[in-house]
C-alpha cells in the first residue's frame, strides 16, 4: 500500500533517518508557505531534519521546492555569474567584486540581505550612500542588468518567499546551523536571479558563522553539491575570518575601504580576496578561459580604473550621488574618535572577530533584533593586523563613535584590550587568508 | 560565564545530544504549561528529545516536573498500588485485577484513559454501565479508596496538566514514540494518584502500542528507572500482544468477559495474565511475602467470591447499577450477529492485532478522532485463537454489530479472512503470554 501523503507520515520518515521524495518535500514547503501547515509541525520537521540530515538530492529538492515557491528570473543571455559569502566581521568584497566582474564583461545579479548579530549585511552599507535605491524590482533589475551589467539589490517579497519564512522559523527553534537547511536557504536565493554559475566564499574562523573549519568544509560541499545539481558551474573557497577582514569594520569605513582598494589602494588582505573572488567568477562565467588570465584581467581592471567606472555606473543607475567616491565627507561620519594604543611591545596574537562585531553592535553599528536602527558612521579602524609587531604605545586601532559618556568608550577599550586583542612577546605568522579554493564545472559532473 | 536560563540555550544543548539540568526541565515545562514558550519551540525540543534520547536522571527530572505541574495526591496510609498497561486489543485486566488487588487488602487507585485509535480505553468501556460515574474528584477520590480500597476514575483536568499539553503536542508532531517522552507521560500521571509501588504491564507484538519487541524492553527499563528513581518498588511484565487478549473485543463484550473470569470462568489467557499482574500488586504492596503466596491468594479470591463482591462494591459506589453484573442483557447489545467459519481445515496461524482494532473502529467500536462517538455494543467474539484447530465450515469468530448494509459487513468479514487471519496446514505452537517478568525493589536500588 502506498502511503498517503500526510505531514504525520512524512515527519516520522525523517525522524527515523530516511529520504524524503520530491512530492514529500513539495507537500511540506507548499503546505507550510501556504500556511496549511502550522508552525509547530514545521519547526519539528525542521528538527528531525537538523538531527537526521538530508541527502544531496533531497537538499537539491528542498532548494527546488523553496526556489519556485517564488519568483524565478531568467535573462536573453548568458555569463550570468553571482558570488555569495557567508559573511563575517568586515566582509565588504561584494562592492569590489561586482563592479570588477561587471568591467569583465560578467553579468552581476547581486541580491544581498541586510545584516543581524554580530556580522554586518551588503544592503545595509548601501544606506550610507544619499539617494541609493537598494530595492530593485524585477522589471527594472532586467533593465538594469542588461544595460550596465550588475545590479545590487536588497530581497523582494517575492523572491523565494518559502525560504524567508523557514528561515524565521529556524531562528526561534534552534534550527540554523543544518548544513541542508542552509544550502536550501542560500541557493533558493541565488538561483532565483537566473544566474549560470556560482562563486560561493565560505568564510571560517571565530568572526564568521561557520566558526569551525569542518563545518565550513561541509558547507562548501553541499553548495557544490547543489550548484551542480542545478547544472551550474561553481567555484568554492574557504578562507579566514579569525581575524576582521581589510581594516575597516563599519558602515561608512568599509564603504571607504573598498573605494580605496577599487583605486589600486587599500590594504592586502582585501585586495587579495577581491581579486581571487572575482577572478574566480570571471571564469565561471567564461569571460577568461584560465583562472590566471581571469586573475590578470581582475587586476588591470583595477589598474586603469574600469572597475571604479563601473562602480559609479552603477550607484547612479539606482539613484545614488557618486560625489562621496571622490569625497568621503559626503558619508556619514561619526562625531568622535578615540584611539587605543598597543599596552605593550609585542606581535599581535589575536584580534577576535565575534567580540569585535559585537563591541560594534555596543556602539550601535549593528542589530541585536531586525527592528534596531543602525547608526551608519560608527566603527573601527584597525591600524595593525594579526602578525604585525607593535611598539607599546603606539595607535592600533581608532574607533568611530557618537558616544558622549567617556566611562562607556573607556570600558570598550578594555574590552578590546583584555578580551579582544592578544599579543606575544614570539613572533606570530598571520594566518592565511585562502584555505581552500575548488572549482567544478556542471558539464563534467 | 554561566549560560542564561533560556529556550535557546536549552534546545541547542538537547539538539547537540547533551543532558538537561533540573533548571532547564523546570523552565521548560512550566513555561509551555503556563503558555510561556509557543508551541513551535516546544515541537522543535520534542523532536531534540525523540532524536537525542534523554538520560535515566533527565527523564526522572522531566516526569518530575511534569507531576507537580498538577495535583499530587497523598494517603495516610500504605499499601497503595497501581497497574498501568500500555494497551492493545481486547486488554481489559483493569476490570479484574484492580478487584482482586483491593479484595487481598492493597489500595488501587487507578487513573485510567479513553480509547484512541486501534486501541480501547478502560474509562470507554465503563460508560457501559448504567449510572456509573467515571469522573471522581479528589476530595471523593480519597474518601472512596479509604472506604472500599478501589477507585477507578477519568483522568481529571488537574493531574499533571503538563502532560495533557505535551501529548496533544507530541501526537501532532510525529514524537509519540520516544521512549524517555512516553516514560514521564505514564509515570507523571502514575505518581499524581500517591501510589508506594507500581506494577507495569508493557505489551508487544502488533496489537501493541510497541510493537516490536526491543522497543518494549527498553520502555519497561525505563518505567522500571523512573519507579526506582522515585523510590518506588516495581514489577514489569512484558506481555504478547500479536493477537487479540482473551475473546472479546468491543466494550460491553469485554465487560461481560471480565465478569466471566471473576466468576471463576472465562478465556485462559485472561485468567493467566489477571492473575499474574494482580499477584504482582499484592505482592509489590507488602500484602504478601512472596510472589507464590501472592499467586495463590489471587487464585482464592476469585474462587471465593471476594473478588466479584469487590467489584461489586466498586461498581456500586461510583454510582453504577450492578444488575448487569448477574444479567449481562442490562449491558448494551448489538442488534445484529454475524458468524465467520473457517474457510478451511487448518490450524489458525495468526489474528493480526492491530488489523482487528481497525476492524473494530470500522463498525463504530473505536476513535479514529477524539471526537468519535463509540457505540459500546459492537465488537468480535473470537471463538478459536492461534494455536486452535478448526475444521472447514466451523464457526471461528462473531461480529457483533449494527450495520444494516449487508455488503458493509461481507467485506468485513473478507478484510477478516484475506487480511485478519493466517492458518496453516502445519502446526502451530500458541505463543507464549507472558515474555518477561521482572521485579525491583527501591530499598535495595
Amino acid at each position: 500500500m502506498l502511503s498517503p501523503l500526510t505531514f504525520g507520515n512524512i515527519i516520522h520518515k525523517k525522524r527515523d533517518g530516511k529520504s524524503l521524495t520530491r512530492e514529500e518535500i513539495d507537500f511540506v514547503i507548499n503546505g507550510f508557505t501556504h500556511n496549511k501547515i502550522p508552525d509547530y509541525q514545521m519547526s519539528s520537521l525542521l528538527m528531525a531534519i537538523y538531527t537526521k540530515g538530508m541527502s544531496v538530492k533531497e537538499t537539491a529538492l528542498l532548494t527546488e521546492s523553496m526556489l519556485y515557491s517564488g519568483e524565478v528570473l531568467n535573462h536573453p543571455y548568458e555569463n550570468i555569474v553571482d558570488k555569495h559569502s557567508t559573511g563575517g566581521i568586515g566582509d565588504k568584497t561584494s562592492f569590489i567584486i561586482a563592479p570588477i566582474a561587471a568591467a569583465a564583461g560578467v553579468y552581476v545579479p547581486m541580491i544581498a540581505g541586510r545584516g543581524l548579530g554580530h556580522t554586518g549585511g551588503t544592503i545595509d552599507k548601501l544606506d550610507a550612500i544619499k539617494g541609493f535605491k537598494s530595492n530593485v524590482g524585477p522589471k527594472n533589475f532586467k533593465k538594469q542588468l542588461k544595460d550596465i551589467g550588475v545590479v545590487l539589490s536588497g530581497q523582494t517579497e517575492r523572491i523565494a518567499p518559502a525560504d524567508r519564512k523557514v528561515y524565521a522559523l529556524r531562528d526561534v527553534t534552534g534550527t540554523i546551523e543544518s548544513i541542508p537547511l542552509i544550502t536550501a536557504s542560500i541557493m533558493s536565493k541565488k538561483l532565483a536571479e537566473g544566474i549560470n554559475g556560482l562563486v560561493f566564499d565560505v568564510k571560517t574562523g571565530t568572526g564568521a558563522f561557520m566558526a569551525k573549519k569542518a563545518m565550513a568544509k561541509k558547507l562548501a560541499i553541499s553548495l557544490k553539491n547543489t550548484s551542480l545539481a542545478f547544472n551550474k558551474d561553481v567555484y568554492t573557497f574557504i578562507t579566514d575570518m579569525s581575524q576582521p577582514l581589510g581594516n575597516n569594520v563599519g558602515h561608512s569605513l568599509e564603504l571607504i575601504e573598498c573605494l580605496e582598494v577599487l583605486k589600486g589602494k587599500g590594504p592586502k588582505d582585501l585586495i587579495n580576496i577581491s581579486i581571487e573572488l572575482s577572478a574566480a567568477m570571471i571564469h565561471v562565467s567564461g569571460k577568461a578561459t584560465s583562472y590566471s588570465s581571469a586573475k590578470r584581467l581582475a587586476q588591470s581592471l583595477i589598474k586603469n580604473g574600469k572597475a571604479l567606472k563601473k562602480f559609479e555606473e552603477l550607484i547612479k543607475y539606482q539613484g545614488g550621488d557618486t560625489s562621496f567616491i571622490r569625497n568621503y565627507g559626503k558619508l556619514p561620519a561619526s562625531k568622535f574618535q578615540h584611539v587605543i594604543c598597543a599596552p605593550k611591545t609585542a606581535y599581535i596574537k589575536q584580534i577576535e572577530g565575534k567580540q569585535t562585531g559585537l563591541a560594534c553592535i555596543s556602539i550601535g553599528g549593528g542589530r541585536e533584533v531586525k527592528e534596531d536602527k543602525i547608526d551608519l558612521s560608527v566603527g573601527f579602524q584597525f591600524h595593525k593586523k594579526v602578525g604585525d609587531y607593535v611598539k607599546k604605545g603606539s595607535p592600533i586601532l581608532t574607533i568611530h563613535h557618537n558616544e558622549k559618556d567617556k566611562n562607556k568608550i573607556e570600558l570598550l577599550e578594555s574590552r578590546f584590550l583584555n578580551e579582544i586583542y592578544k599579543f606575544s612577546i614570539k613572533k606570530i605568522v598571520s594566518p592565511p587568508l585562502i584555505i581552500e579554493k575548488k572549482s567544478y564545472w556542471a558539464k563534467n559532473a
